[in-house]
């Protein structure tokens, strides 16, 4: 219910992380987590990826619907890819917002029905984990890293607190 | 429509970040920005709230269905506070993302349906900008600012790209 006219309209449509290299992170994403790659934008020096799970089928509109739609729903996330970063030996890297200098960003969460069988997953596919479920105090959530090292929290949607 | 069986009931849920002050930053993100205040959670050295436009009226339900609502959607901002950064005039401030070093994570936006409308009253609040409609190039989009420095990208629900 919206708490004022003057944002009734507003949603919480995406967040941008810049990755290194598009090749790497568009699998991670699309595959291991299985986001739908909603729209692609080569914007000259950079290229944006905007993925999102498509509960209503947006993928499958013309182009331009498409994109409107997803700027009308919540849940995206924005790929930053400048280019030359996936080959320049000189890239540091980016900062997952989770050691100083740096600090601030912390991770983005998904939720996911079967915790235990999401994590096997992961685990079979090699993906790495920053905190797995039978580590440190907090066993019913983990964490694992993206290509980029960003932080991904998996919460089960069970979960009640 | 879900990829694979073993990523169909996956959601984005939230995005997290670290604020210094909740006293400075519920009121920008419940009011200026018009978002509910889903769940807070006390752990200790640190406090935990959730924040999302509350399009099903969630924030109603009891406690326990009301936290399990809020991780069975998509949309949630979770803002960490590591107690005593309010105070402590040696806290160094967080980084944005946006310049090294710690530059990865890049910006939250939100969509609104009446961008103009929507960036006049974010100036008749005081709210600053890093970027107004009328600066640049992309004069379809603004950024403004949140108390920690985070940028915040404001989108209009009708953009076609």
């Amino acid at each position: 219910m919206p708490r004022t006219a003057a944002t009734e309209s507003f949603k919480f449509n995406h967040t941008m992380i810049r990755i290194k290299d598009p090749k790497v992170s568009l699998p991670f994403y699309m595959d291991t987590l299985g986001m739908d790659l909603l729209s692609e934008q080569n914007m000259g020096d950079f290229t944006l990826y905007f993925l999102g799970y498509d509960h209503d089928g947006i993928a499958d509109l013309p182009a331009e619907q498409r994109a409107k739609a997803r700027f009308n729903r919540e849940g995206i996330l924005e790929l930053t890819h400048n280019h030359g970063t996936e080959s320049d030996s000189s890239f540091q890297g980016y900062a997952s917002g989770n050691a100083d200098p740096g600090r601030g960003f912390g991770h983005i969460a998904i939720t996911v029905q079967n915790i235990e069988e999401a994590c096997a997953r992961f685990e079979s596919l090699g993906v790495p984990f920053k905190k797995r479920l039978t580590d440190g105090k907090m066993r019913h959530i983990a964490f694992i890293l993206d290509p980029d090292g960003y932080w991904v929290e998996i919460v089960p949607g069970a979960l009640t607190l």
